[in-house]
């Protein structure tokens, strides 16, 4: 096992009702933003929930926040916090609207151009940010990082410090009744590569890691079909939250390798076309398996067998099958497994792969090896 | 899933050389008692190495914790800190150690009796610690729980506060590497019956938590006998460290029932014979595997296919069957599982029922089921 640091203070409150909590957890005399996205918290009951809770304290919203928030976007809501004199934020929505208010957080005290954040500018101070998460997806309500766009550039990077972990995040699975099927897909899929990323690399004698990994996939592959059956099962529901904020507070990325390759070109594609995250997950992965296999196999015959239950043939055999499963799986729950599916084609590549090799200082892969010469194969087997 | 609240803010150190970060972890200009045990840290070069990480700080120390910190032992600790002022509490030792310094943490600012501490009396200030582990069991160096025994009564007590949470806690899994064979098989038994306490309840519905559970399980089947017959393999030293503390952080009890009768059982025949907790733990649970046979056999079927493979017969006889692995498993660590090895017959099998029938405001048992008639029930059997 590798030495690590492990380190995560953010204050969990879940279940029916969980809501009712937020007038204890915000410290009294705050002057807090409520941060959203398209407004339809508004329309599901979370907005007057939360409302309720506030009373007594002083408020202001910020709604509007994008799928891929966007620094364009974001920076309003930072004048319109430094204008107000926010004291605390609370995000109430999915991972856009909590990664760009981690955004917000650290952008209202920073001094200097808040862009430099994404490009690894030291975060000296932030405000204090609490959640109330309406889509089990992302684990950012559980995490201290944040992935932001910016339109202009059509960039999008990532940025993560201790400063930016929620105080506190409610979990009402109650909250994700409502939502639209292909959000469910999306997380489902996002939920499971989170995992994937940090466990489909190479063995390291990692017994706990590995066993919570795989109960994790386990888990998304049995929920996710369910949650799509019966939007309202709070036992589902449930679970299913759980399992999506479990896969990316950093416990199962203690002490081994991780990847994080699938993502950084998801990021692209996103950024360039405009897909969902979750769809470019689906599209990438089942590539990377395939280009990568030499340097996976391994584990992917662990994989193979104690996800999905396959035990017959030699190691490179159900190694090999694990893959179909996968893109099997992710068929399964209704989302595109191709760019042509979404009629891309090759056009981004090499804008992809320059960027890639521009940042040659960013380690791609568990091992560092995933060249951009890799990168093009990838993207090519994702067509 | 039930709801729940999830707090945990130790920040872990783990893995070889970490003690160097305890000149980062101890706030500049504190001044520090250094806890410990019988003294074995001073033969080990645990005590030079923590010391050396002190250079610069002001420091006393505090040595001759006892296995079962004794109130009588602590309140001496606690007069000579309040002596030196102290601002921050160093344990360096096991379970024992670390339970006990929670309760000198506790007890230093104390106004009033600190005994009553152990009798639910609130709690409003702590000093604040930090812990370096030498052995994996207890899971107090993730956790904010301690036990504490008197002498003078021969009772034995548990008490918890969000303010004894270790700051940090150093795990180097070398320091574990000169451990007394006993002390790794109680160690490894303690946390294989911390998972159980939270484990084998009943269905619950709770996917993650049950996996988590077993991995956890399954690992510490896994490493224990391993620890003991290569005590210096540090792959197989670092995982059970990990499942240890990973067995009583909190993490896999959210949100579904527990048990925690075999500790209350345990905890009394430690105070009336000496037993060491986890030579108590492995007579207790399978007599209590045993007694609660009907209430807990849905959720035995699924451990004894999970965990130990067991696929043929019905339900009911892979409930059964897992009893018996269980017992076998701790024989095989070498352990005893009756009190007559022990030379222990019935003579406080009275004074164990009425301190049970005293407490009845202490709920026995996940569903509270387990009378203090039961109690005699298991004690019979684990004679």
């Amino acid at each position: 096992m590798n030495n690590f640091e492990f380190y995560n203070p953010v204050k969990i409150e879940f279940g029916k009702g969980a809501v009712e909590k937020l007038r204890e957890l915000i410290p009294a005399g705050s002057k807090v933003m409520i941060t959203y996205g398209g407004g339809s918290i508004k329309s599901n009951g979370v907005y007057s929930d939360v409302c309720k809770a506030l009373e007594g304290f002083s408020y202001t919203e910020f709604g509007g926040i994008e799928p891929n928030p966007t620094y364009e976007t974001l920076m309003q809501a930072v004048e319109k916090a430094r204008a107000f004199g926010v004291t605390f934020l609370l995000a109430v929505g999915g991972g856009s609207v909590l990664d760009g208010t981690k955004f917000i957080a650290a952008a209202i005290p920073f001094e200097g151009d808040p862009w430099t954040i994404l490009k690894r500018a030291a975060v000296k101070t932030a405000i204090p940010m609490g959640t109330v998460l309406t889509l089990p997806a992302t684990g950012s309500e559980m995490n201290s990082g944040a992935v932001i766009s910016r339109k202009e550039t059509k960039e999008k990077f990532a940025f993560s410090t201790p400063l930016t972990f929620p105080v506190f995040s409610i979990l009402d699975p109650e909250y994700t009744y409502s939502l639209p099927t292909n959000q469910i897909v999306n997380g489902t899929v996002d939920a499971f590569i989170h995992v994937m990323e940090q466990y489909l690399t190479y063995p390291s004698a990692a017994l706990v890691q590995d066993y919570w990994a795989e109960g994790l996939l386990k888990a998304l592959v049995d929920l996710g079909p369910k949650a799509l059956a019966n939007p309202t099962d709070y036992d589902v529901r449930s679970n299913l939250m759980w399992a999506a904020t479990m896969a990316l507070n950093g416990i199962i990325a203690v002490g081994v390798p991780q990847d994080w390759a699938t993502h950084m070109i998801g990021h692209e594609l996103t950024a360039l076309h405009g897909l969902a995250h979750g769809e470019t997950l689906a599209i990438v992965y089942p590539a990377m398996m395939e280009v990568m296999f030499e340097q996976k196999k391994e584990k992917m015959a662990q994989y193979a067998e104690r996800v999905w239950g396959i035990t017959e043939g030699g190691a490179d055999e159900r190694a090999r099958k694990s893959i179909a499963k996968t893109e099997e799986f992710f068929k399964s729950l209704g989302i595109k497994t191709h760019l042509k599916e979404y009629g891309i084609g090759d056009e981004s590549f090499e804008t992809i792969c320059t960027r890639f090799t521009e940042r040659r200082w960013v380690k791609m892969g568990e091992r560092g090896e995933l060249t951009p010469e890799l990168v093009l194969e990838v993207l090519k087997k994702s067509l």
